[in-house]
């Protein structure tokens, strides 16, 4: 059994899946009275080496972040290359996909989960980071993410 | 279209539908290293007023809260009545059903809301309070339950 695997309780995103990430951007800066956030792709798997299932992917995915108390709540829409996004999409529809928690030593992290038999689902880099999807569906009913950010 | 209906960003609950409450709790408790809760049943109809598209209905569900951050995670394992739990297990299994927010004037908003085309799903009381869980899936692509504390 994994105990205290992360180091953090702290759910600092919550990630939904949407189909039209403009126009559910707009339905959500309507309703909260909040600014509409640029969208924006994520990198090309040259930047980003993203892996999907052990294997590299060009999958990519609109983004767009809303501060909502003191965590973000991020849209994504996924392209039409394998990936998690698309996979939730595909089996899920839209809805919430991931919950996400800041650590530190996130490979070492990946190791522990996988080896207690939640599996690596996703990762890439990002500026000024990286992240892991592991599935954790089973246990915790969610997707949960780890993201690591450079000191 | 309803703009800033809330009067609050702030994303103060996550409510995860589950089918075994003590099992999911357990793995909560124990994947992050905190207490595992004491899971409770909601409040029987003549005292929760329990009302499920617009007819009372005698559903309850256990709940078991856990603090993950600023914000709450919520368990919630539906009996077999029918409700907003039940139905979002019967039609998307076991996952993340909802964001909460705090209000003031609960019965306004809902109105409000109703009126712009985001119907009320189920509302109820609780001990120091009563909850409205709105339909605002087509828009934001998650259910919203609005929350109001008695002063």
């Amino acid at each position: 059994m994994l105990k205290d695997v992360l180091g953090s309780n702290v759910i600092t995103q919550i990630g939904i899946i949407v189909k039209d990430i403009e126009k559910t951007s707009q339905a959500y800066a309507d309703f909260f009275g909040i600014e509409k956030p640029q969208a924006f792709w994520t990198d090309a798997v040259e930047q980003a080496q993203t892996e999907y299932n052990g294997n590299s992917t060009p999958a990519r995915a609109q983004l767009a972040f809303f501060d909502m108390g003191s965590l973000q709540l991020e849209l994504i829409q996924p392209d039409e290359h394998p990936s998690t996004w698309r996979e939730f999409l595909e089996t899920h529809g839209e809805g919430v996909q991931h919950i996400a928690f800041v650590v530190e030593g996130l490979k070492d992290k990946v190791q522990i989960m996988q080896n207690g038999g939640m599996p690596l689902i996703q990762k890439g880099e990002y500026t000024g980071g990286r992240y892991a999807y592991m599935d954790t569906v089973k246990d915790l009913k969610v997707i949960v993410e780890l993201l690591e950010n450079d000191k």
